[in-house]
């Protein structure tokens, strides 16, 4: 046996309480959706960066460590694609319980799915950020020539074209990421978590 | 706009080892199987709570937060059980890439299931620890009734009385969790933790 020999823990579960009063900041779930090209993906990863670079626990939930794993057996059926999203849900509840700041940046096209993954965790621990660019612009982009693909009918039910965005009807956020500097939206949701109090340790209690 | 005016980020990602050398430690998936009854989540909890008053970012995957949750849909099938453990084995990768030292305490009785979740890691990234307590044991514990159902034939398909166990082949670490004290346990893991550098930070590359 070597210098862990003398081993002694604390009844008390590990709790997220306990995890939020030892890192100095509580867990959210940052959800953002948006138009495929509306710039989800880079906001959150940029939300990511700054957390990340101020010591916080944080994950970014993207279609890349998502869609070719945990969800690979899933198509782009209405069925598939409610499960894709009640999945995502439920991990980004355990990173939640972990005192993970979680970020997830999916489409996410329809209110119920997002509404049910909200319903999931407490009031106030689920953040819907909507990355409101408009078609336009997201077209106008089209960064994987997804869009052309979608308007050839190569791609089908493609949101935006051929199937329907519901945009949030209350979001906690709602940035025009279409005509916003980047930097300007990232400082609008850290100023969100700072107002929330996200950021900091919640009192004891 | 309040304080947060003034965001600034690196480009580069935020990636497991830029989270390895923030915390001071590596990730790895603790992935515990045994017997109901053998162990596994007393232990996985005892030596989460060591880890977590060392500071270190940890989370432990069970029956209670995921089988309510993300599992929710699926049953007892053979078909069901792999799917189980398959979504868990994607999980715990997910976690290993943000950084947390994951603790999976499932029956997990077939080595093929086990095997899959190790494939989907690194070398050295998955430790399969065997709480090989005897079937006499766990069933003389039996604290939540499980075996007396099983022996009754209320539950079907139970592991060790009427469903197999496959013991692991080579398992990192073998604890008889029958016979020996949880403290010894929790030592043994933590030792083996130390010896493979997964407590302190990598050396920058």
């Amino acid at each position: 046996m070597g210098a862990a020999t003398n081993i002694v823990w604390h009844e008390a579960s590990v709790d997220r309480g306990a995890r939020a009063q030892q890192r100095g900041h509580r867990s959210a779930i940052l959800w953002f959706t948006g138009l495929s090209g509306s710039g989800k993906s880079s906001l959150a990863n940029a939300v990511n960066a700054v957390l990340f670079e101020r010591g916080l626990a944080t994950y970014v939930l993207d279609g890349d460590n998502v869609r070719h794993g945990l969800c690979k057996d899933l198509g782009f059926s209405d069925a598939d694609r409610e499960e894709n999203i009640r999945r995502i849900g439920e991990v980004a509840k355990l990173f939640l319980d972990a005192g993970v700041i979680t970020l997830t940046a999916f489409v996410s096209p329809f209110q119920a799915d997002r509404d049910r993954a909200r319903a999931l965790v407490a009031e106030g621990d689920f953040i819907e950020i909507y990355c409101a660019a408009e078609l336009e612009v997201c077209e106008g982009r089209d960064p994987k020539g997804l869009y052309a693909k979608a308007r050839a009918g190569v791609i089908k039910d493609f949101t935006g074209i051929s199937s329907p965005y519901e945009a949030p009807l209350k979001p906690e956020l709602r940035l025009n990421t279409g005509a916003m500097a980047l930097e300007q939206s990232v400082a609008l949701v850290i100023d969100y978590l700072e107002t929330q109090g996200v950021l900091t340790a919640p009192s004891p209690t």
